[in-house]
Formats: structure tokens, C-alpha cells, sequence
């Protein structure tokens, strides 16, 4: 059919096997990594996907968009960018209390680059065979690289891990450590430290296991301070936070070797994907018990008050910095 | 807390109420517009969304992406774009034939601008209204302007519409006219057709009126011989096209004068947001059937056939335009 001259628009390439065949498919690099589960009726391929929600589970949907220069750093491997763009989105889910199940992706690229996208999708199915996610369908565009993904967990009735469920006299316990992937943004040399940046590890067991336990949850994306923040504000409530004992890795005390410095990595930096949570005293021998069975560091931080505000032990205030992305860029 | 210079990322300001308070938050003009429905257990606000699937229904997901300049015309009226990001992706719900739900937002925007984002979300609203949509989260990052929407709507079991289910002998109908957005697009001065470019109509109840009626079904999305193309591929069909069938409006007749050129438009033009179909033709009856309750036109425009490919009544091949984002941009 001849065009007519008619500047007509560039229309995309779904993720359809039909659309691509016989050329160059960044479709079919990702598809090909893809899980496969049973409660996926019709995978990739159509104009949507059909999708089984067991019985007696409410659906948990969070949705993540990541920029180049402004989410992830320049350069990042293809393979990191596939992996954090889903680590980002599992970790929400994992905020919520809910299993992982499916993913859609929204990939925009300057350029088709085959190897490129065989790296992105290589990182993310990695991550997605890790915690049992089928991609189940999405849209590729061209323009300056941004990575959306959706993804979908379960959760029982009335059981999701919410933000406004924090009480004064909860205590206040986060994952893992925090600071290091702020600190390998500022020491990309740093590969253990860049490594918390590039492929964090979202706490989806623990999130399943905090149902029941945690009064509130979040993820620590934003930085601790503006996180929990978000609790606060949502509960109605405020917070004292014991600051010498925020958990600290061995490589970020060796590369930061400043207490304040490293403080306010810990406070500010975000990325570090880690849960915050708050746990009524009457449960918190659990949380002793969630740590050993999972192996995780989970640490008392400090404790919800019924004055709002966030500020140290000694009743000091907390700037709740943070970034906005509008605010701040 | 300082930042102690560490060149940290910036975060974005998601769809949360408590990261913009006090400030000028793109997301309350959205939120504010959006409906409520009663399976929305947690909205806008945490980490995800709460959602609940009916019993005895299939959850159907798509997301499409527009990208200014690729998707749209720079200089788009915001409220077009809000409208049209929703319509693409009610469309494709439509094309399986589901009763849309819900949706999500991920919107990337070069600079804050506050009159823009009311505009945006109004026209967004107008649409969700219409079809009941209620918008349970999202994210906002800056950038390109680029708007990512998922839509999730629902199908009783197995009974959404596919690709890959036309016959050698079924009817192909497509509904409405052809051609219009893309003569709007060459005439963006001509209202009527501009409208169909800017403010297309998602054909939901078509689609669900279809169920059980339609053997495959497809929105038109990147031009009819394309779309259409995907179910021949799909089903492992050919099919032979009555090019002089294609339903005209009275508006692309008088605006494009050439038979020839209307063809073009008609064939490859794309952005119809019509639904291509096909169906048994014992069944075919119940079409004008549904044509008449829903005073919509629906025109027989040829036939499925067993030899592959895709041809006019005379025999004589068609091509299969259609956009192919990285083969011809």
C-alpha cells in the first residue's frame, strides 16, 4: 500500500511475535527468558494479557518507571538496568506483604541494539526466575532509555502490608543494611558497594512473612528519613529514631570512614530497597525469629510516639530530605 | 540532614499524597479526578494498589506507551493526550473483549507545570468516567514527555476474545469508519477528523457484546491491513479484503478526494481504534444484530480463507504497511 505522503505517525512494535517476525525482535530476547506459570491464561502475544487471580487473594499491582541519568547512573550495565527495574517494583511489592507473581514491561530505546537488550533481558529474568515472575506482556517504544514496569503480587483478604497501621509504642525495625548503595553511587569503583546499587535484592520473603507481624511497612527507596516519613504522615503519628544504631556493613564503614557522612548515607541516600516496618511490642519477639529463619539482619531503629515529627533519642529533629522529583531537580 | 555532597540520584515524587504535601503535586490534580469503585480495597496513597477480581472472572492486562513526537504530534492539547492514553489501552481491552476496571499512570514530563497536569487529568477523567476506570496508582518522573498506561479490565472465564481463533470461511467485520485519524493527522485543521486523531472512542461495548460471537478479534491500532495481519498470522489463515467495502466517513470523502490515497489511509493508516473481527458465519446474523442495539456501524469487509497471505477480492496481494517502530522510524 502506498502512503500517499501522508506524514503519518511512527507506531510502535508490541510485544507480538507476529509484528516482529523476520526482522530484528526486541520482543522475542525477552520473551525467550520468560517463565512460564500456570495462572497465566494468554501470555505475550495478543492485545493483552489473561490472567487467573487464585481464590480468596486480593491483587496487589505497583508500577515503577526508571531514567536514565536520573533513576540509574549513565553507563549501568544492560543487564543491572533489567535487574533494577524489576528489584524495584518486587521491593514495593514486597512492602506490601505480597507474592510476586506477573510483570508487564514498557521499554524506550534510543536505538535497537540486540546485544543491549539481550543483556537487559538476561538481568531481569534473572531476578524473575529468582522469585517466580512471568512477563506477561508490555510495549516497546523509541526515545531516551526509560524502563516502566508493572508488576502483581497476592496477598490474602484484608492481609496487605499497609502504611497507615503504625501505633505509638511500635517499635521501629529495617532490613539489611543501609547507606551502601548511596555510597556506590558516589564510589562506582566500589564493587561490593556498587553492587547494593545496581542489583538490589528486594525483601519479598520478608514482606510474605510480615503479614500478621508488622503494624505498617515501606520500602526503603527514597532514603530511610523520608520513607518512614511517609508511615508517619499516613498514621498520624511521629517517630524517635535511635541513629547510632541504623545497620551499617563492614564496606560502608571502611569507605565512609565518617560517622556523620555515613549517617546521613544512611538517612538520605536511598536506593537501598531495604524494608522499614513497625511491629506492636507484643510481637516483636517474632521478628527475632523472622531474622534467624531468613538469615537477615533485621534492626531495631527506634520507636513510634504519638508526638508527630521525626527526631533522634535525644529528641533532636530529623531533617526528612529525600528526593522530590520536582522539588529537588 | 546534609548530603554531604554525595552525588546521589535523583528520586521521583510518586503517586503518594504525603511526598507533595505542601508543595505543587502533579498527583492530587490526577487523584482528584479519579472515581472510586468498590473493588479498590487501597487506592493511590502506599506502595500498591489493593485490587479485588470478581469470582469466576479472568483478569485481562494491558499497557501501551505514547511518546510525544513518535505517538502524538508535539502540540497535542494536554487534555488529548490524557484522553487518547487511556483510549489506546481501553481499545486493546476492548479488542479482548473485557469490562475495563482499573488503571495505572506512569508519567514522564520535562518540567513541572501545573496547568498542563490539570488539563491532562481532566481529559484522562473524562474517559475513565465514561467507562468506569478508576486510576489505583502510578508514578511521575521527568523526562521526555511520555505517558505509560496500564488498564485492567475482566473477562468471564475463557471467554476473552484472542487472535488465533479464525476460521478458513469466517466473515471479517470491522467497526465504524477507517482513515479518519490518519486524514486528521495530514489535516490537523479539519475538526472532525482531527477529533478522531486526538479523541478516539474505544469500542468496550463492542467488545463485550462480541464474546462468544467473534471468532478473533483486534483493535486497529497500527492500520487495519497490519492489525488484521496479526490474526491471519495468529489463526494461520489468509484472508481476501473487499477494498472497496471499507467503511468511509462522509468527512475523509470530502477531505481526500483520491479513492486511491482514501484506500491508503484506510489500509495502512493506522490509529482507527476501531476492532477488527471475524465470525462464523452462522453467526454472522447476530452482528447487525448487535450493530442495531448499539447503533454502530459495522461493515463486512471480506472473508478468511485457508491460503495464507492477504489479498483484495480479486486476488491481487495487499501489502501489510503498518508502523513497525525500529524498521522504519
Amino acid at each position: 500500500v502506498a502512503r500517499g505522503g501522508v506524514p503519518a505517525l511512527k507506531r510502535v512494535t508490541r510485544m507480538r511475535p507476529s509484528a516482529a517476525s523476520g526482522e530484528f525482535s526486541l520482543i522475542e530476547s525477552i520473551r525467550g527468558t520468560a517463565l512460564t506459570r500456570r495462572d497465566v491464561a494468554l501470555g505475550i502475544g495478543d492485545d493483552g494479557a489473561v490472567l487467573r487471580v487464585p481464590r480468596g487473594r486480593e491483587l496487589v499491582v505497583v508500577m515503577d518507571t526508571m531514567v536514565e541519568g536520573v533513576h540509574f547512573p549513565r553507563g549501568t550495565a544492560a543487564a543491572d538496568i533489567g535487574w533494577k527495574a524489576l528489584a524495584v517494583n518486587l521491593s514495593d511489592l514486597a512492602a506490601m506483604g505480597a507474592e510476586p507473581a506477573w510483570a508487564t514491561l514498557a521499554l524506550t530505546l534510543p536505538q535497537p541494539d540486540a546485544t543491549w537488550v539481550r543483556a537487559f533481558a538476561r538481568g531481569f529474568a534473572a531476578l524473575a526466575k529468582r522469585h517466580g515472575v512471568a512477563l506477561v506482556g508490555g510495549d516497546t517504544t523509541r526515545g531516551r532509555l526509560t524502563v516502566t514496569v508493572q508488576a502483581h503480587g497476592f496477598v490474602p483478604l484484608r492481609r496487605a502490608l499497609r502504611r497507615d497501621g503504625a501505633h505509638a509504642g511500635d517499635a521501629i525495625f529495617v532490613s539489611g543494611t543501609l547507606g551502601d548503595a548511596a555510597a556506590g553511587l558516589a564510589d562506582r569503583k566500589h564493587t561490593a558497594l556498587r553492587a547494593r546499587l545496581d542489583r538490589p535484592s528486594p525483601r519479598v520473603a520478608l514482606g510474605v512473612a510480615l503479614r500478621g507481624v508488622a503494624s505498617a511497612a515501606i520500602d526503603v527507596s527514597d532514603g530511610l528519613a523520608a520513607d518512614l516519613g511517609h508511615v508517619l504522615d499516613a498514621s498520624g503519628v511521629g517517630a524517635a529514631l535511635d541513629v547510632d544504631a541504623l545497620p551499617t556493613s563492614a564496606a560502608l564503614r571502611a569507605s565512609v570512614p565518617g560517622a556523620a557522612r555515613r549517617r546521613a548515607l544512611q538517612l538520605g541516600g536511598g536506593d537501598d530497597y531495604e524494608l522499614c516496618f513497625t511491629v506492636p511490642t507484643r510481637r516483636v519477639a517474632r521478628v527475632a525469629a523472622i531474622a534467624r529463619e531468613q538469615r537477615l539482619r533485621l534492626t531495631r531503629i527506634g520507636t513510634i510516639e504519638r508526638a508527630r515529627g521525626l527526631r533522634d533519642s535525644a529528641g533532636r529533629p530529623l531533617e526528612r530530605s529525600g528526593y522530590a522529583h520536582f522539588r529537588r531537580a
